[in-house]
């Protein structure tokens, strides 16, 4: 709280120095607490300059994924409201998963600079270096079944597609089920787990893992970063693409709750890279070929085989056919 | 492992003594350690003679859901090879769930002699006195989407009803979605949890209470349990209840992966209490009230309205009319 209040001093002030006096003032503590807490902060990678006469001005604040950064600004009401930061974890999923069993609420989200056990579906691997992607987890208690879940998935994609291309102008497009690619490569995996009873969700982990400015040797084939595709070196930071993230989620799952998820389908169906396309899907026994035809209330991918027939399938990997 | 190779011996020679002699020979260790061994097994409740010069005898077995009585003569290849059994605990199902996250193969069970925080679904109470019901949680890992896990309910309810009808004779039905009734009074009641992506499940949690010796006292309005039903002294063990379920659930979950759950579904509708009759079904926001015509693929209650018109039912709680 009080780094927070001494932050706060210093960000509006950013274009002079603020005296010890005046901090003292503002924030009823002594010179040496001043001085703690401007050397806590400096530990968070802020840059603050302290001139003798003058006092203290802030220089730089760090890309960090630190709650007083992500906090700064934030337009949420729910997503965001608790923030847990992290230098190094297994994964978010898991620690957010474990928060929520223990009675976290809604809205709080788990960040880390770098995961070493980073989760993508069906147990695979999602490589995650460090301070160079974002690895976000995100606790929700929405009021719905278990097999509508697919549709938060859904959501997730949508709300980071827009956040994509209304960051750096880069054409996102969405890829069934869980995918974001930018020019046909991998940028951002979502990674949606629950626990549920047969009927009622009790708790939903929303995991979104995007590469920002991962470099290509650090990441698996055909994936990407943003940086890379916009060919740029400084692209958004990472502060400013979580923030914009959590606004666009919290938007999208409003809209979800009152008008349920309908309306998000139909946006993701904007952002499609498949859908019209003719694709190939290997399920857990058999490879299927046809068009990818729809995506269904439940989130699944209708495809429409050459015969005409229509398939739902709710799980699969999809690689399109040229 | 020792105990139970003492404990063994024992039972094979229940008519007679076994000499010390005998016994440290076949257990490989000192007249010391037998003697201690016993100790802990008279501890566990078993009740062991031991007669100066001609050894020791097994006099009696506690009714007690302790993993050497549970194991003993359990005819099961999968549930219960490893059996967790505890004198009381917040709820079966919470200490399973965590066991699952860690790692915990399927067929693994968690036994409680009292729940102190005993749970039914939607967060609500199941009352759980000491040594009067069994309560059993049980890990399972099926290879099935979070839609399809209503079947486990269904599965589990016919398990239990076979087993209550074979032990004891009682009629015992199955109330949609998740209770066992005698005589229209609640027995058994089943709580399904899981952690599931959104696509997959990974565990399944299947937590099953039954009222077996329970007084009525102890029990809430409209419920009852084996014994007062039975009216007499004697009924089942819990120890024989424990052993016959396992087995019943093993023979319906191995069905259900060799042919999915449409056979498991037919066997329920057979003790279903319902189904043709007119039921009222309290809903999150509305009643609804008609005939319950089936049960579909997915575990829903289909009901028919007055007017002819069909209604699937995921969740709710139902009421006879008559």
């Amino acid at each position: 709280m009080l780094d927070e209040k001494i932050l706060t001093i210093l960000r509006n002030n950013r274009d002079t120095h603020v005296s010890s006096d005046e901090m003292c003032k503002v924030a009823d503590i002594s010179r040496a607490a001043i001085w703690k807490h401007v050397e806590k902060l400096r530990d968070e990678g802020y840059e603050i300059e302290a001139a003798p006469h003058l006092g203290y001005r802030l220089v730089a604040a760090p890309d960090s994924l630190i709650p007083s950064e992500i906090k700064h600004g934030l337009k949420t009401k729910v997503l965001g409201r608790e923030i847990l930061s992290y230098k190094k974890v297994d994964s978010t999923n898991t620690v957010a998963y474990s928060l929520a069993e223990k009675g976290m609420k809604e809205g709080a989200v788990v960040l880390a600079d770098e995961q070493t056990g980073g989760k993508g579906r069906h147990g695979r691997k999602w490589a995650s270096p460090p301070k160079s992607g974002i690895y976000l987890s995100c606790i929700l208690r929405p009021d719905i079944a278990p097999n509508e879940i697919a549709g938060i998935t859904l959501l997730a994609a949508v709300a980071v597609a827009k956040s994509i291309r209304g960051l750096t102008g880069l054409d996102a497009l969405i890829k069934w089920p869980n995918d974001i690619l930018v020019d046909g490569k991998k940028v951002c995996g979502i990674l949606t787990e629950m626990k549920a009873e047969q009927d009622r969700v009790d708790f939903v982990v929303l995991g979104i893992g995007i590469n920002i400015n991962t470099k290509i040797k650090h990441l698996p084939n055909n994936a990407t970063s943003i940086r890379e595709e916009m060919d740029k070196k400084d692209g958004p930071s990472r502060v400013e693409f979580t923030k914009r993230i959590l606004e666009s989620l919290e938007e999208e799952y409003v809209l979800m709750k009152k008008k349920g998820f309908g309306p998000v389908i139909d946006e993701w169906k904007e952002f499609s890279s498949m859908l019209g396309s003719r694709v190939r899907i290997v399920l857990p026994n058999r490879k299927i070929e046809g068009i990818a035809h729809d995506i269904d209330r439940d989130g699944a991918l209708v495809v429409r085989f050459d015969s005409g027939v229509l398939e739902k399938v709710l799980s699969g990997d999809v690689e399109m056919v040229r």
